[in-house]
């Protein structure tokens, strides 16, 4: 386990030096993030970004003593890449847990949640609210690391979580299957008086920023939790079960 | 900060030194722990430890490696004080709140929440669920440390926490003063037909052991999440956080 401030570092597993980054590559392990130290283009380096490429793999080109800091061998050789704790699902995966169930898909996509524990967190939520997937960026987020499946409690065995490259472009393939998305949002109307019946993907934002722009705009209504206090927002993973509850609320018969 | 295992004294304000501990006793301050050595019975020290009685404060008498380890200056001469990053208040400032602003009381009652990410995430979600305060018990729980602080984002400064020795004394006591009391649990009603309008009590448990027997007792209603998943349960602030807004969903008019 990597020691530093990263969050997107600490806690994966490290594969470091060539041979060994090549042959998890090679063997299909899920390579989340790859390290590469900047300015060094010999060929077994060229071979190692080529894999990373056609396996679609976010590549950081790092400075010296950026990836001294991340090795834990201190022997990386100018890479490391960090393997996923856990397996990828697919898009397929959601639909056919919801066909298997017979209920309307409902599925929550993460707009850049960066903090591990509310990753987690949502992720256990989506499990008990009945959700058939969780959708996860490949940038600028948490992936699925040890703490995100310790803090999961074990949902991350039953519920699938999909890294996606580009959140607008997979909210606007989903609408062609007739999914419809609220985005969660504080000038958007109260969220008991939004219908969110159906199938439904409900988009939870970045615990600073919120929902981006262009995701907010491919989304079919945006939804607020009815704030009453003296601060700002409410804890990212709290406000996604309470949208979460909310939406079971108005699909169950109570 | 003190940096160790114990979540309860890691990022307390500590005060060490039998001179420097007597004096933050008389001045005032609020002492969340004292930590005394085992054994050590001179004149310094009986002082001390008559002011923590008087105060009320919990006194955890430890080893001298115990103590070494909780220690920051390493000149603790037998005794160190983990002091409150903020100020505990009132019941009454509780109710005086209520009153201000015109509306029935709504307490969240925490039986024994001990990551204080939670308890600071809670305060947030009290702060925003229009919560007029927080009330913690004394032992076996998280007090009011500077990650408390900062998890709360802000909310501490407007929502009163209120630290008591007896949570189901407190509930009783409270009672007479014509409050409702709902606690969280899994076997009770669903919580969307649980009348929770009025003058309400919100009773959360510890993360793993859930409202303890006796606080339960003395409940008048048991309300639970409706669960879909495969796992045991929800983080205990995303918990806190649903059925509050299920609280404040029946109290007002959208």
């Amino acid at each position: 386990m990597a020691v530093n401030n990263n969050g997107n570092v600490a806690d994966e597993q490290m594969i470091e030096g060539r041979n060994a980054v090549l042959e998890a590559f090679r063997s299909g392990k899920t390579i989340d993030k790859l390290y590469v130290l900047d300015g060094c283009g010999d060929g077994p380096i060229r071979s190692i970004v080529r894999e990373a490429k056609k396996h679609d793999t976010i590549i950081n080109y790092v400075k010296k003593e950026r990836l001294d800091q991340i090795s834990e061998t201190k022997k990386h050789q100018g890479v490391i890449a960090a393997v996923a704790a856990y397996e990828y699902s697919s898009i397929e995966d959601i639909f056919e847990l919801a066909e298997k169930k017979g209920e309307s898909p409902f599925i929550f996509i993460l707009d850049g949640i960066e903090d591990p524990h509310n990753l987690g967190a949502i992720i256990r939520t989506a499990n008990q609210a009945g959700a058939h997937g969780v959708i996860i960026p490949k940038r600028r987020a948490a992936g699925l690391t040890a703490v995100v499946a310790k803090t999961s409690a074990g949902a991350l065995n039953y519920t699938p979580v999909v890294k996606v490259t580009n959140i607008a472009k997979t909210i606007e393939e989903l609408k062609k299957r007739n999914m419809w998305f609220v985005c969660a949002d504080m000038d958007g109307e109260v969220m008991y008086n939004v219908d969110m019946k159906g199938s439904i993907g409900l988009v939870i934002g970045n615990e600073g920023n919120g929902v981006s722009r262009v995701v907010k705009e491919g989304c079919d209504f945006m939804a607020s939790i009815p704030m009453k206090g003296d601060i700002d927002s409410l804890n990212a993973s709290v406000a996604a079960g309470i949208l979460a509850f909310e939406i079971v609320r108005q699909r169950t018969e109570f």
